[in-house]
C-alpha cells in the first residue's frame, strides 16, 4: 500500500501530486520551461499543443499559487515578465523525465534522441543536474 | 532539447504521455491497480476520489484502447470482469513512484510510510519488480 488506507482521502500522494499538477496544460508549461528554455508568456502561446491565451493565463496563475513558477520582471525590460521553475518545479524533472522515457518505449515516432534517453536512463543525477542549470539566467 | 524542433507538434514525448494518460481520473484508476490491488469496477467506484460511474467507464476504455489495462473473465466468476495492467501499463511504475516522491516532499500530510519511501529512493528496481509481482492473479 503506497497510502495509508485511513488517510488516503486527502492524503494519497498521486492525488496530491494530480491535483497540484492540474491537467495537461500545467505540465507542457513546466515541460517548456524545463527543457525547451522558455520563459515569457508570448513563448508559451507559441508552442505547437496550441495552448488558448486564457487557458495559459489561469494555469500560469495556478502554478504560481502552487509554488511550482515563479515570476521575475526582466532585468533588461523592465515591463516584460520572465516565469522560471522554483525548486519544487525542477524537482518535477524525474517525474518527466519518467514520461520521456515511457513515451519513448511505446511512440515509435518519438522525437527525443537516442543518445538524451539513454542519458536519462543510464546517468539520471548528471542528466537532472544538467537541466537545472541550463535553465539558470 | 528533449524533443527535436519539427517533430515536436507530434511527437513530443511529454505531450504523447499527457494524451495517453488523458486525466487525474485515467492515472487513479492505474494506481489502484498498481498499489491497491483493485481488480474490478466496483472497486475502483469505491476509491476515496468519488469517481463517477460514467467517467470511470470512459476511462476504463480509453486505458484499455490504449493497451494500458485488459479486460479478462474471473475464472471463479465468469459474469465478473477483471481488470489488469499490461507490460505497458507496468511500466508506468517509475513514473507513479516519482509522483509519490514529489508528493513526499512537498506534501507534509503525505499518507506514504517513510519505509516504503526510502526503498522508492534507494532500491527501485527492487519495488519495481515488488509492484508487478504483487499484482500477478
Amino acid at each position: 500500500m503506497v497510502c495509508d488506507e485511513k488517510k488516503r482521502r486527502s492524503k494519497c500522494p498521486v492525488t496530491f501530486a494530480l491535483d497540484q499538477l492540474g491537467d495537461k496544460w500545467s505540465l507542457l508549461i513546466v515541460r517548456d520551461l524545463m527543457f525547451h528554455g522558455k520563459r515569457t508568456y508570448g513563448e508559451f502561446l507559441e508552442s505547437d499543443e496550441g495552448i488558448a491565451t486564457n487557458v495559459l493565463a489561469d494555469r500560469l496563475k495556478r502554478l504560481e499559487a502552487e509554488g511550482i513558477i515563479e515570476k521575475t520582471r526582466d532585468p533588461e525590460n523592465r515591463r516584460r515578465v520572465l516565469y522560471s521553475l522554483t525548486d519544487k518545479g525542477f524537482d518535477l524533472t524525474p517525474l518527466l523525465m519518467e514520461m520521456v522515457l515511457w513515451s519513448a518505449k511505446y511512440d515509435a515516432d518519438t522525437a527525443t534522441p537516442k543518445a538524451m534517453l539513454d542519458r536519462m536512463e543510464n546517468d539520471r543525477a548528471a542528466f537532472i543536474q544538467e537541466v537545472r542549470e541550463g535553465m539558470k539566467i
